[in-house]
């Protein structure tokens, strides 16, 4: 799993920061989390192939989250795409992005289709046999929802020396990867669990932008490998907290300390901050594996 | 009057290379002409004081002309503007900005005036005292204007010889200035065009994209100071001009010398060539006072 932060600042696009878009590659999919202003430039720039994104996560109906998108979905359009592209956003996105489209008489040649969130629980809104996508229902000033992206347990491997040793023939190896027991040269039945290993562990992903501080949202992110939780402010600026409903980064790392997660990112900075480094030493006593974000770094899970 | 191109090429926003926007500087005014997505960052890029700017003109409601618009509306808001903001565009811009900054929840502290233009004919769309714009109707796939900014005559100007060579009283000087006729020691009238020299010559620029090739649009912009005509093709690619309503470079020059104009930017460039230099050296056979326009460049005229 990679997750390649395309911008992480608040707010305002400016000549060396991008508002909110990250890119998460999760076996084999490409999806796209947020598309601030510039987000195709950032994609192009990154020289990710992101003609292969196919599912779309938008948190809000903020510009600073979703004003690249009616670009982006132009640009497919001009490129020829002709593979569905699913969006999942807040309802309202799909009357933004169909008007804009009719106003410009620029329909879509690929199908385009909307997945309208209003739920205030969290809801499972995307499932393959490999992948799940839930909501995270957040605390902002307009109905937000982060996402939290999970790897499903992939089958169990063949244990090579344990097949060895009980002498299975080949011919059981593919019944054994799918859950069978195996039969021993001695005609002995073999438990399954001692001819397989287990699985890597599933990886998760938590992205948690933008809210104010919200414990509800612990049980949801438990143990993720990695959560994106938003940290506009510092806490000298604590007051602007509850009228704009961002966080700081001490209220980002108690979520992550009480949610027990492997590591911490921060993002959704203000600009007024003249170094990110305030944020990783406010959050670090707190909760210590935390990083920074920054436009075009890449974390790999 | 200084023209400063903020982008200039069709279609997507790349790396390198913008959709199309250009500001504007003239008599104190900052015309914002289309915007394109990441126009605001192009103009912090280029360090224009943007929040002079009161009147934004679009030309369509195709993206690569207007989606850089919602981000800058937003940005105004959040850097605490409070003078107007006059947008002329298609009918429909207002119904798309007011959606997007409704869904946000994020409606403008400054007044938005919307002037929406659905007229085949030219119009006179903002005048005052120096300064008048009017459409230019253009032929592309969707409803699409060009503008004609016009400088307006300035009053005459005192001829300090003149004034010595008669003995002319400093207390009349106002007057002068106004039109009156003055009078010489002598007690003799002096007319009025003896006492003053005539103003500079009002500056015009013609904004003509994006258009397939239109000759009536060439009494609207005779003897312009500078026209800017879109060239997206080349001759090689004259084809594809009907289907998409674009023109060649060689069809950009056929109408700067059908208008007698004084110089002729290109501009509107199709991502596909190579060159830049091959735009200007299919015009320049035709119409020789020919320049390139390119991101970041400015013309003084």
């Amino acid at each position: 799993m990679r997750l390649t932060i395309l911008g992480c600042y608040s707010a305002t696009p400016r000549s060396l920061t991008n508002p909110t878009s990250q890119l998460l590659e999760i076996r084999n999919h490409m999806f796209l989390i947020d598309c601030g202003e510039g987000t195709q430039v950032q994609l192009r720039k990154q020289k990710l192939k992101f003609s292969r994104i196919k599912h779309v996560f938008i948190s809000h109906l903020h510009g600073d989250h979703f004003f690249g998108l009616p670009g982006l979905v132009s640009t497919f359009r001009l490129l020829g795409r002709e593979s569905e592209l699913h969006i999942y956003g807040p309802k309202g996105i799909k009357e933004a992005i169909t008007l804009l489209l009719k106003l410009g008489d620029s329909w879509t040649n690929y199908p385009l289709l909307f997945h309208e969130l209003n739920s205030k629980e969290s809801e499972l809104i995307f499932e393959d046999d490999k992948v799940s996508v839930r909501t995270i229902p957040l605390n902002h000033r307009v109905y937000t929802n982060g996402f939290l992206f999970e790897e499903k347990l992939a089958p169990r491997v063949l244990d090579v020396e344990a097949v060895a040793k009980y002498s299975i023939d080949k011919s059981e190896f593919r019944n054994i990867k799918n859950g069978k027991a195996g039969t021993a040269k001695s005609g002995e039945s073999i438990l399954n669990s001692d001819l397989t290993l287990d699985p890597p562990k599933p990886k998760s992903y938590a992205f948690c932008s933008d809210t104010a501080y919200k414990e509800d949202i612990v049980p949801l992110i438990k143990n993720v490998d990695l959560l994106y939780h938003e940290s506009t402010f510092l806490e000298t600026e604590e007051h602007l907290c509850a009228k704009t409903k961002h966080s700081t980064a001490s209220e980002a790392a108690r979520i992550a300390k009480k949610a027990r997660v492997d590591k911490l990112v921060l993002g959704h900075y203000s600009t007024r901050y003249k170094s990110l480094e305030l944020f990783k030493e406010e959050a670090q006593p707190i909760f210590s594996n935390v990083e920074l974000a920054e436009d075009g770094k890449v974390f790999e899970i």
